[in-house]
């Protein structure tokens, strides 16, 4: 059984993604979430903020994604910094199933969809600092980090369909393809 | 004098900058925008949904890039169809004076800045479904797209500081910098 199912803020993830599949994220109280956990509310604002946070983790990927480009060897190039980084993001993921059901609930819900886009900003502004802490200029950090993001989105949504890829492979197939996307090629006779 | 500045929703905009920029998103109403702006409040809901809307000129960016990836040679590449397309926002952009003022007030607002967000991934959406429409598949689309954009931003926040520079010359600069950033290199020795 993994690590989070064991644990209260497992239990809630877990309530709350099933009460946001049957009933819909905005019909669903953070009381009906607590009690179907076996918590108190008391007990979920331990974890969490409010409703919207409950499927994001609070700031676990963002924390280990800034260790990482902290750690990352001083000579390494930033963007190969960023993309080991993202590379062990599945460290810190939950389930492969989790994730897919966690995908479908985000979609079909306007307010936990603002939120996935809140904390994506959130994790790209927290690894430019780290970036900008191994003295790359600001605006050259930004722009890396976003195309690293674009990099792991592609890898992820893939590594959630192939079960048997690694996330760090996927990212490596996907940063090749933007290689090949990026030089220009001769237009196609018709 | 700009096209923007004799009509109503011209008007509408810049009063609402004003007026964030003076007193804050929070506290500014859309009673007072209107008046500000010598209009009433009714005509302020024709022209924006809500208080939020007023700084995003509504679908007119959307549209515009989904005209010019649409409009493109069919047999230009979709990453290129993309980044020529985004060379061409500036034609609907506001002057260079309002968007860098209109850039301190989102900052300033989280309000305004999530609304930003979301404006950025509903014409990334928009950008997906002409893609499409051209025969690329979404998740490939998708990549194309977030990467296209990471491009657009970094040549957008140049050609607000550089009057002298095209906007489509500082995409085909970033672009570059991106081919050479994805390109392997070998450490540096220390």
């Amino acid at each position: 059984m993994p690590r989070w199912e064991s644990d209260a803020q497992g239990r809630l993830e877990r309530a709350a993604l099933e009460l946001f599949e049957t009933q819909g994220f905005e019909r669903t109280t953070v009381a009906q979430i607590a009690r179907t956990a076996g918590l108190t509310e008391r007990s979920f604002y331990r974890y969490f903020p409010d409703k919207r946070e409950v499927l994001f983790a609070g700031n676990e990927l963002e924390a280990h994604l800034v260790a990482q480009v902290e750690a990352a060897a001083p000579d390494l190039m930033p963007f190969e910094a960023l993309l080991t980084a993202l590379g062990t993001a599945d460290e810190v993921f939950r389930s492969r199933e989790f994730l897919l059901r966690r995908v479908g609930v985000i979609a079909a819900s306007p307010a936990l969809a603002e939120r996935d886009l809140i904390k994506l900003a959130d994790i790209a502004r927290a690894l430019a600092r780290a970036l900008e802490g191994r003295g790359v200029e600001s605006g050259e950090a930004r722009f890396i980090i976003d195309v690293a993001i674009a990099i792991s989105r592609r890898a992820t949504s893939r590594w959630l369909a192939d079960p048997d890829a690694t996330l760090s492979e996927l990212i490596a197939q996907a940063a090749a393809e933007l290689r090949d996307a990026v030089t220009p090629r001769a237009p196609t006779v018709r």
